[in-house]
């Protein structure tokens, strides 16, 4: 994509205040601004794990279970350590579990819960994604170390506000 | 979705930094933190557009005509504004143009290029939505105003630094 000779958030904000929303403006930056963010690391993140045959959300699922100490946890925790809907983290386990990185088991006292449990293939690729991802992207977040951690902050503020942690 | 005892962004950065990988443990926090913050504000954004029947990416469709000084702009020029791939404008402009909120027209001096024009009930809508998502996003971007032009400002640096605009 060509770059722009102007900052189109910024033109956006003009047009808002001269429309009589100046109120509205600053947020209005912010929410696009936070839009076009998610949209440039996730393209820089589909291009590392595209050829290892994850998307951002199997990946995540992989990272979740490698971190937990037996390796596995109930689906309905899965959705919510990742703070994402039911529906979307049966997609990604029935892919995952289709290409043998986890497997299904039964809770062993609870009949009613479904575990997710990782496989040695999922450790392996979860590690060879880490470092792909850690490499193109996590150490080059297209800020400094202090506007990163400053970002950092504003959105645990954020995800705060809106009651995501207590 | 239930609150958390603690914050996921903050232990995935721990588990990060504990796997030895600290130098992108800052990058994985941020890069976690502005998905979760998209997905915060695309919610409460869908949550006001949807009973009007409109998305997101057809909303500004139709405001960055609305702000044209001929109500028109070539298709290709709405990609590069609002930044995204033609097949996703084609997408909204086939949609907006179905319920009558903008029509497709023929370059007054350049045969290959397609003008997307808003329309009166166009206008009226965007108008709508835009006093609905002002009022109970844009006023409200969940940080105060000091916040919110920190959090522009620093990805102002993020798109400027992945090439967006000069």
């Amino acid at each position: 994509m060509r770059a722009l000779g102007f900052d189109p958030v910024d033109e956006a904000r003009r047009h808002w205040a001269g429309h009589g929303w100046a109120d509205a403006a600053p947020g209005m930056a912010a929410v696009t601004s936070v839009f076009r963010a998610q949209q440039i690391y996730l393209g820089r993140i589909d291009r590392v794990l595209r050829p290892l045959g994850l998307t951002f959300a199997r990946y995540e699922v992989l990272m979740l279970l490698s971190f937990s100490r037996t390796g596995s946890l109930p689906l309905n925790k899965v959705g919510a350590r990742l703070q994402v809907h039911p529906t979307s983290v049966t997609n990604a386990v029935d892919r995952l579990e289709a290409e043998g990185l986890i497997e299904r088991r039964a809770h062993p006292t609870d009949r009613r819960t479904t575990l997710a449990e990782i496989q040695p293939a999922g450790r392996a690729l979860a590690q060879q994604a880490t470092e792909a991802v850690n490499q193109a992207v996590f150490t080059d977040p297209l800020l400094d170390l202090e506007q990163t951690d400053a970002l950092v902050e504003l959105l645990t503020g954020l995800r705060r506000a809106n009651g995501d942690f207590e």
